[in-house]
């Protein structure tokens, strides 16, 4: 695992005017034709960009701040992974192995494996531990050119530990430096205590958990696993039922191995996204168009399964429904270090197109958390996160399959990674 | 694409006493048990391994070299990456997004792509050219762990350029300080200029490129594309026999769209390698493990391809053919930057267990180059070649999907890459 600390030459701020940078098509506003002599510039001040268009309209009460040269690099908004479960104790590689070695479910439960193992390993560890296993993966993210993330709770699955993985997440957030969007799963999986009484931890979840933890402030949208082995479509509306009451927005994780219905009830509460969806049906894309919801691929889940069920990638297509990409991270099913693996991925398993694959994950991952007005897209006046990446074709970012480009990462208005070795150049027409 | 030069903290030369390493099994001679109280020592002495054994047994002559503290670190010999065609023009991406929004092979063609392509962007560049491209791609091989690898002509096709790509693989190793085997694969498809005369092509190379480029010492091994849509049979056996009058082992591209009987030729010709052999007989099993031949397995083209024919894995391992795991790195059909994804899609997609495919991309993969007694093992007698993982359990070299694992890297007896920050530490018993 990644434990790396940002030690790249860097610059504290990336104040100035960023110039010479080859902008991807769809993801800038305004969209700066990538013509030779007409390549964009950005000027961010205070972290915000504040303007963005082709060199030579750059104006002139610009043109006195520091210069950044792009240099024609490739650029793109930061990247936005939409779907985590990145905190959570131990992991599951032995898990991994035995299966591979032939063991049984059953054996691989008898051996402490499943979800179960990550439930225990998350309640037994303590916030600060569970921190410090988290970071090198989020750090691994990060160094991808991730500048806006969405993390789960779901393995803690009572109070105390949901609170836990919630406020190791926010504190994840603050000690790196990048957005993080938490959400509570707290019915992710009925816990062991709980066996055969989910009515009673539904009730758990609606009436204790979640009220608690979001007068906590720790909450930024609440999501379900409704599925046959998970919760019933009829649990997961008590709990955005629970959620509309705290104002609070909803996704699910929904249709992944059977058609439940889930994908309309969440576009009838208004839900961000609709995760997964290998299952989903017509009834479900038209009311996730008409409800604006996000569809999320995961790519990793379904080839790590083996999964042979595509999503409905051509009528998802048809109805114009948003479709994001995200790692899905999590220790049994996608233990994924990747986003831009996920591009690949969404692309040759999925036939996603490069443009897709691309707002996939970075426009439309946005708008799946509620942040298509922050992030997403390279515009005046949202925080600057942006990437400079050492590739000549935008599809790069898709086409190399385990790849680490070299990259200039401007997170939150910082310089946070500088592969690019990117120095500003004084001012334009001063020293 | 990666072009960091190797800024890590280094060390210059790795001889002296590497303590308690916990060193995997079956990837070491003699395998010391992994329990606590008898972690490993590795002896390197002038960029030799000399000793391994547990640390309570180290022999006092070592006693006073400097030590290296492992601190208990998973241990492996270094990679070995058995397959690739890493010097090449240009790249295909453009090709990869025109073939996901739809295009036709012709319309394709018609851009410029396919494999003509790639044949015209190695001509019109020159060497220089040429290293510079591969020369980030090599290196992102060899930030996982890399130390040995194999780089196939076969982008030239026509003696000056094959020859520029083979001169160029040998300058990649000089330059990095790794092991590069060169192999010829003047017979990798027709050149343009060849249409409809394949047996004017196979005469070519057997009788003029072959003999010239071994004459140069360029040709550790020779290769061939034995298939419908490449070279036949009776081609592919002309091309043995040259390789055989030169005294140099072949190797074969076989059995990857169709039966073609090419693994039993070979391993009439005690060939070191089948490689791809999807579609492999049991008679080419049974030929394969009478000759010694090693079974290479490319998940990255099968994956990439949306191939759905598997290997036939189980079969390969009743009949105790050793089986490798490679990148197949090629700008077509696995522009893969990662022997550990590869080993995560050897487990996920053709289901190989931990060990097999850590054997896979170490000692079965020296082995498919004629390396077996230098590389892929870590034991006394051989180049000092291993690298220190953070990870807990050997399972995670191939769990984590997309992983950039942090680690210390010997190669050719120095240390080239330490993110782990280990130095010596003086003498055992002096200051
Ligand atoms: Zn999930
Ligand atoms: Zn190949």
């Amino acid at each position: 695992m990644k434990n790396q600390k940002q030690t790249s030459p860097t610059v504290p701020s990336a104040d100035g005017v960023w110039e010479a940078l080859r902008l991807v098509p769809g993801l800038s506003h305004p969209d700066v034709p990538l013509a030779d002599d007409a390549l964009a510039t950005v000027v961010v001040e205070r972290g915000v960009v504040r303007w963005v268009g082709p060199g030579h309209a750059l104006p002139p009460a610009h043109a006195t701040l520091p210069r950044f040269a792009g240099q024609g690099a490739l650029t793109t908004p930061g990247l936005v992974d939409c779907h985590t479960h990145l905190v959570y104790g131990g992991q599951r590689a032995n898990e991994f192995a035995l299966r591979l070695a032939g063991a049984s479910y059953e054996e691989v439960a008898r051996a402490g494996g499943g979800i179960v193992s990550s439930v225990r390993a998350t309640r037994e560890a303590s916030e600060d531990e569970l921190f410090a296993l988290a970071l090198p993966r989020l750090q691994a993210l990060l160094d991808e050119g991730v500048c806006a993330i969405e993390i789960k709770s779901g393995y803690g699955l009572a109070l105390e530990h949901e609170r836990k993985q919630l406020r190791v997440a926010r504190r994840l957030g603050e000690a790196l430096g990048v957005t993080v969007r938490t959400t509570f799963l707290g019915a992710h999986a009925l816990p062991p205590e709980y066996a055969g009484r989910s009515a009673a931890y539904t009730e758990l979840v609606c009436k204790e958990m979640l009220p608690a933890l979001a007068a906590e402030g720790l909450v930024d949208a609440v999501d379900v696993f409704c599925e046959r082995i998970a919760f019933t479509l009829a649990e997961t509306e008590q709990v955005f039922q629970a959620a509309q009451k705290l104002g609070i927005p909803v996704k699910l994780h929904a249709e992944q191995l059977s058609d439940m219905g889930g994908s309309a009830l969440a576009a009838r509460y208004g839900a961000l996204s609709c995760d997964h969806i290998e299952h989903l049906s017509p009834t479900g894309i038209a009311a996730m168009k008409a409800a604006g919801t996000v569809a999320v691929l995961l790519p990793g889940a379904y080839y790590t399964l083996r999964d042979t069920q595509l999503p409905p990638i051509q009528q998802l297509r048809d109805a114009g429904v948003p479709m994001a990409v995200s790692t899905d991270h999590n220790p049994g099913t996608s233990p994924c270090l990747s986003l831009l693996l996920m591009a690949n991925m969404a692309c040759t398993l999925f036939r996603l197109t490069v443009p897709e694959a691309l707002a996939g994950i970075t426009s439309h991952a946005a708008r799946a958390l509620g942040l298509q007005d922050s992030h997403g897209l390279i515009a005046a006046g949202r925080p600057a996160n942006f990437v400079l990446w050492r590739l000549r074709e935008a599809a790069e970012l898709a086409y190399w399959l385990g790849q680490k480009p070299d990259c200039t990462i401007v997170r939150q208005g910082q310089v946070v990674r500088n592969t690019l070795a990117i120095q500003p150049q004084g001012t334009r027409h001063g020293a």
